[in-house]
């Protein structure tokens, strides 16, 4: 009998060049897969929500597969758990109907990116956030965001365009906020942009779908509005224009999350 | 003209064999002395306060060393930092008389150890502390604890013992409580130990020395206390026993941190 599995997982991204098998490099996707057949004895095709890119990181991203192991649903979580390093985390395992597919029957997803704001490094966040020293104008970043909501054509923050047949996407929240939870699991689901404090700022984005780096396009472009080099209509412009060349920076990858996924 | 600098050092000691120079293994010694010699050409001796374990974390490492290089005191911290990777950071730098040692002048040093409590594996916090199962009786730990201050002999907690002339040490405060603080930089300097929740347990020590796993195997020792297997007295009789066949496991280095140093 071929059941469809659904895993929900965590990884800490940073030893691995992103989800998608790669020759020669280690993926989560390759890895995953290693441990399905190093289980079972069976070659799958693991199916990811999003491909996150070469050194980002994942609270929730919902991957599935095939398989005609007796294994029962819930005890994939385990039985996989004990094949994988430590830095990818099963989180959930169950069955769902032969025809879900979890990159395109995807409603929507949700993206964090966490910036500290430090003049001095620290060798116990390197890995989880980008630095940037200088005071970042928060509430400014948050109000630029909030020209991110809606159905617009994304290709000022899509790397390598053309690279799809259309660059439009719906995204129905964007908000950056300060938050004094490093932890990606703590910082509230909500947020009030105006009362909030502390070290982090964190932006967060829920769409339909997202661009190769779109996420980091557009964090590397909020920051300058954070530093007051922008205004938020340079950023509402930039977002008009449809020109890569005329938005900001890439943020680097270690300050990116894919939160959850919503079916 | 000889000069004495003294610097103090943050390091995440995941990727490291320890401070102390061994042969042909990573080290924090060996790598800060490494950029020292890159600077300056010259080969010094670092000496430290706390000659921490392999996988030992430091938030207030002190170190000193002697130079003839014209560097201004204040320089070296921006210098050496542009020579040393990521996960080793100078804090400061700076001038102090030729007959300082890091090591002999130190007069209480100040360790933390960060337990995790959780059932499901984090692949974000598994460097950073030690995750234990089951619900931990924090007070009952704490109330254990405080036997360890004041004058002992504390070879129960030492590792291949007799390894010097007296294992007779000072404590001055020994704490356990709850936190929601992970970040090794929020935990509060003093916390009400009855006040306090999260999911993370925070055991600090005060003291003017420490024996080789010490701190360690007083943590996987009040580790039975908390999770009830043990009581307060079991654990004074360990400590009293001055045998480490009686006392409990060693706990994992992943947790241990040194925060700071008096002088």
């Amino acid at each position: 009998m071929t059941r469809n599995i659904r895993l929900t997982l965590a990884y800490d991204g940073g030893a691995y060049a992103g989800w998608q098998v790669q020759p020669d490099r280690p993926t989560i996707q390759r890895t995953v897969e290693e441990a399905i057949w190093s289980l079972t004895g069976e070659r799958v095709s693991l199916l990811a929500a999003g491909r996150t890119d070469a050194g980002v990181h994942a609270l929730g991203q919902v991957a599935n597969f095939r398989t005609a192991s007796p294994i029962p649903p819930q005890k994939w979580r385990p039985a996989l758990q004990s094949k994988l390093p430590p830095d990818i985390v099963i989180r959930d395992s169950r069955e769902v109907p032969l025809d879900f597919h979890a990159t395109f029957a995807a409603k929507s997803k949700r993206y964090r990116y966490l910036i500290r704001h430090s003049i001095v490094d620290d060798p116990f966040l390197r890995r989880y956030c980008w630095r940037l020293g200088g005071e970042l104008d928060v509430p400014a970043m948050n109000v630029a965001a909030q020209c991110l909501v809606g159905t617009h054509d994304f290709r000022s923050f899509e790397s390598h365009w053309p690279n799809t047949s259309t660059s439009v996407r719906t995204m129905t929240r964007a908000t950056a906020f300060r938050t004094s939870a490093w932890l990606p699991w703590s910082v509230p689901e909500t947020a009030d942009p105006a009362r909030d404090s502390g070290p982090f700022v964190c932006f967060e984005i829920d769409g339909n779908g997202f661009l190769y780096n779109m996420v980091r396009a557009i964090v590397g472009t909020l920051a300058n509005v954070g530093r007051g080099t922008w205004t938020a209509d340079d950023f509402r412009t930039a977002l008009a224009a449809g020109d890569r060349r005329l938005a900001g920076e890439t943020a680097p990858p270690q300050g990116l999350y894919l939160v959850s996924v919503t079916y």
